[in-house]
């Protein structure tokens, strides 16, 4: 897997664009081919989700992406929809395409409408922009933005096919991808419905994972686009993919919501897939376990707690519990049995800002990995004065 | 139903005492009767739960209780199976009963081994302190207090009966009872079948309706005592009960680690219950409603958002959603129609201390109602450094 630099633009046939005003943006992405998507599971899902859906259940084909930061454009109601059918014609007239051919996304506040005076102007500047290169791809990211701090993006080359990436998402990230929009594009050749299966398992191990405050949003979309430019392996491409989205997902973890730090837990030896993901999601999306590693408290009872409240199967007296992080590896809990004499070791761990949390329940096969970050201050800040 | 004074002593037959020295501290009740019991969900299950739920399904009578604040003797082992039967025994000792009618509970720090010196000295204390009046109450509230900053206690008279009860608890509240203790008394006369049956109705209203941060403790015990000098219909003591608790779940959330103001959430108009209760807790655990209501932030579309994503099922167009407080009632949406001209409204009612949340799923006649804290910079402070 070797990355590469250039964003979305990296992948042949990508072109991309955006702009801002305060905390509005607008990002266009003009890219053809077949395509395929993923959206949120909460039953408030959001009028562009709705347009966008129906678009790739029409024709499995994109021409390209138009996304807002600012406002949701959620519980809007039949004017909600045609401000995103409106928003996908915008862009449909540019590109000489039908609307139905253009995906619209959305991220912000929710139960307000777009302002489409506003939009309309956004994309005047925004579609003269349209250019494939790196700074595109960054142009593109910025605008969608909400309270995110930082660009999130990757591309990679596999064995001859590529594969990149944006992603907006800072709060409301959990479960089953949570105020994300991820746009990903491949220059492979496969139909809408190998995409979508390669998205479906890669979204499993990723996005899925991930959790920065366990609220789902009413928008969360991936949609990925294949402009069909190189014939690939579907194996190769879905380890492609597979790796992109998991990058993403840590990228998003690190820049969640007032997060100063960073931690994986992984969990090993659990009866079955499902229950390691159980008992992963619980350690990541634990408040108690989030504020101690904010604080660097050494507080492991709290992580035991969570994966006994997960749902998971487990035996107390089979667990094995370790630390990692700055260079160093130790068992907190070895088979139930407490391991004396290493808490000052465990609190040296906790201080550093990338801390991995193992689990080994000691019972089985099943792994998972889940990504999250520390409960902080300023998480408290970001979200007590989001609208006013 | 009527208030009275007295917390658990109230009740004919219950004598109280409490000692702390700093963070730790011990409780002692001497109340002999028919007893029940309910426990944490958690799959790691405290030692001192363990032993009680044992005693009381040996004989299901109690003739005392002794409970200890600082270290929550769980993840211990057998060495923690003995501290708590060694903690049971000193009571039995004193009171000349067996150590199977008595039981033991314990909150603080997950796998630390308890402390059995210290134990002893203030089981010394405390011992030489029973007695039956109101200040014998709040010691031994004040005794089994961690994060709590408040006694939390209630006693009243309906109809003849009498129920009170003490409780602690502050943070890992959600769902189905989390790190807290509570100690319930009654003068009626009823068998430990009934008791329980009583029980679990009260529970299912009160705390399991209650969440602070989502973390479902490892020690979690509800026990209620019935001195038998009275009595009463059963009908009459299931609603004293039930007041009760649901008054003792209302404390605890408005004591939630950090809280500075207490908001409920009264769902109706759900498919079923169940349905109800998913939704109406869903809300009060949203992270982002938490720090929407700590702000004052009329960011309702974090409600609906929540209401979707909670398993409860809804049609968006059918949802009224209004809010309660400081003297004013007003709806932010009628049957999906967002309402016009109320965000200054809604930031006044944000503003106060105590807010109603109503949401109306306009399907059926399910109810529930929930009772929750704001999430502030105070919950971080207070969690970001527990142990240390």
């Amino acid at each position: 897997m070797q990355r590469i630099e250039g964003g979305i633009c990296a992948v042949p046939g990508v072109r991309a664009s955006g702009v801002r005003k305060g905390k509005y943006g607008l990002a266009l992405i003009a890219a053809s081919g077949s395509a395929a998507g993923m959206f949120t599971t909460n039953k408030v899902r959001a009028a562009p989700l709705e347009v966008t859906a129906q678009s790739l259940a029409n024709s499995g084909h994109l021409d390209g992406v138009i996304a807002n930061s600012g406002c949701a454009n959620a519980y809007t109601g039949i004017r909600g929809m045609e401000d995103a059918r409106a928003m996908a014609g915008l862009l449909a007239g540019f590109l000489g395409t039908d609307e139905k051919k253009i995906a619209t996304a959305s991220t912000g506040v929710i139960g307000r409408y777009m302002d489409m005076p506003l939009i309309t102007r956004l994309f005047e500047e925004a579609k003269a922009m349209l250019r494939s290169d790196a700074s595109a791809s960054q142009d593109a990211e910025r605008a969608i933005m909400t309270t995110d701090t930082r660009v999130k993006e990757i591309a990679v080359e596999h064995r001859g096919v590529r594969v990149a990436g944006i992603v907006k998402g800072a709060g409301m990230i959990e479960p089953n991808m949570a105020t994300m929009l991820c746009f990903l594009y491949t220059d492979a050749d496969f139909p809408s419905s190998t995409l979508h299966d390669c998205l479906a398992d890669a979204v499993q191990d990723s996005f899925n994972m991930l959790t920065v405050d366990g609220d789902t949003s009413t928008n969360d979309t991936v949609l990925i686009t294949a402009t069909g430019r190189t014939r690939a392996q579907v194996e190769d491409f879905r380890e492609a993919l597979r790796y992109v989205c998991i990058e993403l997902a840590r990228m998003m973890a690190r820049d969640g919501e007032g997060a100063s730090k960073y931690f994986e837990t992984s969990v090993t030896g659990a009866v079955s897939v499902l229950d390691a993901r159980l008992a992963a999601k619980a350690v990541a999306n634990s408040s108690l376990v989030k504020t101690a590693v904010y604080g660097a408290d050494p507080n492991w009872g709290r992580i035991i707690c969570a994966v006994g409240y997960s749902g998971a199967r487990m035996d107390p007296e089979k667990v094995t519990l370790g630390l990692e992080g700055r260079g160093l590896r130790i068992s907190l809990v070895e088979r139930g049995q407490i391991v004396d004499g290493v808490l000052s070791s465990a609190k040296e761990i906790m201080s550093g800002d990338t801390i991995t949390i193992n689990v080994d329940l000691g019972l089985g096969s099943g792994e998972a990995r889940a990504f999250g970050c520390d409960l902080t201050h300023e998480y408290v800040n970001v979200n007590a004065n989001y609208t006013t």
